[in-house]
């Protein structure tokens, strides 16, 4: 069993993003990943089992302090817009600030791999509970459409901001992805409201 | 250079999506393409250089059909809202009714590959400017807001549909994708609204 924690740990999977980014999943090996964390190609077995182990850990590993972070701000938010806007401000400024990062999700993890596709669609939940929340607070706070599905609501939203990235994370961020924070809020709020 | 016409340039790229969705892109071997087609392996490489020309042309195939068959559609609306409610049950039914190609244009299209994401991108630029068009025109006709980024509403738009195929899509389509047309109508439109 390998090990899941530790001070290198987490430095070959800061590593492991910025290999990634540069040269592609495929086109990476595990002692590439090494080099770059200056560890001996062996250490990084005592903490995973291979290439993919590193990929799938890396996305828990983002995706758990991401919603972590999330929630903590959420927490200084008085309703569901504010919420809102909040889940649309921390996804694209956080992966504005960490281009390797944005890299990695948006194009290395969509992966056809049966095995990397499962290994993230956990932590993928818990962002999309945490959305799916949102949604419903608004609707208890009378913000958003009785009628409304959340879930359907959720893949909305979701699908929107996920795009936004992409498509500049595709055309090698030539704009401030933060300055689409508000345009992006003021369609999915409309599109949720009374 | 490789043939781009004849009867059996179709009946392989048909093949091809049934074996891609079957077997994943990367399982897929030629030769899997060339049996499931009824034909000699040597007669796919008269059409094809090699599996990933087979791909993009695969997706420069279909999306073409798409908007063409889409912009049909199109002509017979009489505003904006018309135009992007078509657009939205042209695009969920299409893949609804061809699981095959969905799981293609969802799952194995997303490719880390620099040559296959530079090929698709060229077919979905066409599509990307016909969403465009029904936003323009919607503002044109005072539908939609006027200071709204066609740009970013397109994004928001698209981002939104893809993402609802790509969850039925993972989800074993285990619900009629169709019946999502209205509800994500309804918060694109209210997005967009003045």
């Amino acid at each position: 069993m390998a090990k899941r924690t530790g001070e290198k740990h987490q430095v070959i999977l800061d590593a492991a993003v910025k290999t990634f980014a540069r040269s592609g999943y495929h086109r990476t090996r595990v002692a590439d990943i090494a080099r770059e964390a200056g560890v001996a190609d062996g250490t990084v077995y005592i903490y995973f089992k291979n290439k993919e182990d590193i990929l799938i850990s890396l996305f828990q590993d983002l995706m758990s302090r991401f919603v972590e972070n999330l929630y903590g701000e959420l927490a200084n938010c008085h309703n569901a817009n504010e919420k809102l806007a909040t889940v649309i401000t921390y996804h694209l400024t956080t992966l504005a600030n960490r281009p390797d990062q944005a890299k990695v999700t948006q194009i290395e993890l969509r992966q056809t791999d049966q095995a990397i596709n499962e290994g993230i669609s956990g932590p993928l939940k818990s962002y999309f509970r945490l959305i799916e929340e949102v949604i419903d607070e608004g609707k208890m706070q009378n913000l958003y459409r009785q009628n409304i599905n959340t879930r359907t609501a959720r893949k909305v939203v979701f699908g929107a901001i996920d795009e936004v990235v992409t498509c500049w994370v595709m055309s090698s961020k030539h704009y401030e992805l933060g300055a689409l924070c508000e345009p992006v809020y003021e369609m999915l709020v409309k599109g949720l409201r009374q």
